[in-house]
């Protein structure tokens, strides 16, 4: 058994926006007792994450890594064609990873107390995301 | 169809504890003899990932190289709570992910020969760690 | 339901091999409608991700960080049985995943337009990788 929706999220440029509401909306519409929920961005330059939901210092401070682990404008990228944030972007996007995958349970997502579902947004001008939902059970 | 269950694990501290017997265990259980089986870890601070089961010092190596990803106490960190090794640990487990898939053949995890499922502590303290088992087909 | 389908890929070593042709096929052979579709690779020291599908520089620029997320011949390796690569490709697998899972709609993979999927061979040497495809729905 199962059920798909796809929904659009609109991000402010680079950061994260918590979308553990609009899954979980969608996981209840589901009606799947038990289950996984997979939620999928169909785009290269930001992930879907679990982080924790608590202190917004967590968030600043994954910033922080992400510009070691791939700068914007590092002098050795050969690819910048949409500007120095655009390779920067790709690279963090498979570190972080391109959707997540959560179980279910009576309907519900069985996220632990601190656990959010986010979409983490690499490029520093808005965009508009396309996530797709879909629950098996 | 699908089969779920939780377990607990207990960790010594930072490191990695090997729970492909205990996934196995349900997979078996389950019954379902083709799909997938999702191990997914409850918590911001450690990961279930996949490792090579064959030689520590390959566990040892990946020690190693998380503390240059997102070392202790480092000083650009805003968020230390609980000690030197919380952000790192949140840090760690966004690269490293918090859950993995496998697929299920014949009630069985078909994972390569030097495969292993791992639940990788990131705090330094022992913990107790709820691990949801999802297997669907 | 379910299907299953085990591919090999043979790599040249280490780089990227796009996969999502053969991918697609099977998710089409399987005839489910509405679902996900699971890629995961049987080693330890290879990746299945998804990438961006249009300028190769995105591709050897991600090389080119991996090189620094994991250098080959660390003098802080313990594991080196099989050269100077081995433990560098273990490393990378584990930051760049073992498995995708992607929505499936209509029988077909539903990626973004510049999304591929590609098994990033880690080890210098050519290989034959096995991967297992399951559709489930």
């Amino acid at each position: 058994m199962s059920y798909q929706q796809t929904i659009e999220i609109r991000t402010p440029g680079r950061g994260m926006t918590e979308i553990t509401a609009d899954v979980a909306l969608i996981v209840r519409a589901a009606r799947i007792a038990s289950g996984i929920a997979q939620v999928f961005v169909q785009h290269t330059s930001c992930s879907v994450i679990i982080s924790e939901n608590a202190d917004p210092a967590v968030r600043r401070d994954l910033e922080t890594l992400a510009g070691r682990w791939a700068p914007d404008a590092d002098p050795a990228y050969r690819h910048d064609t949409e500007g120095d944030d655009d390779m920067a972007a790709h690279a963090r996007t498979l570190l972080a990873g391109t959707s997540v995958t959560v179980p279910v349970g009576k309907a519900e997502l069985l996220l632990g107390s601190w656990q959010g579902i986010y979409l983490w947004e690499q490029r520093t001008a808005a965009q508009a995301r396309s996530v797709v939902v879909t629950v098996i059970g």
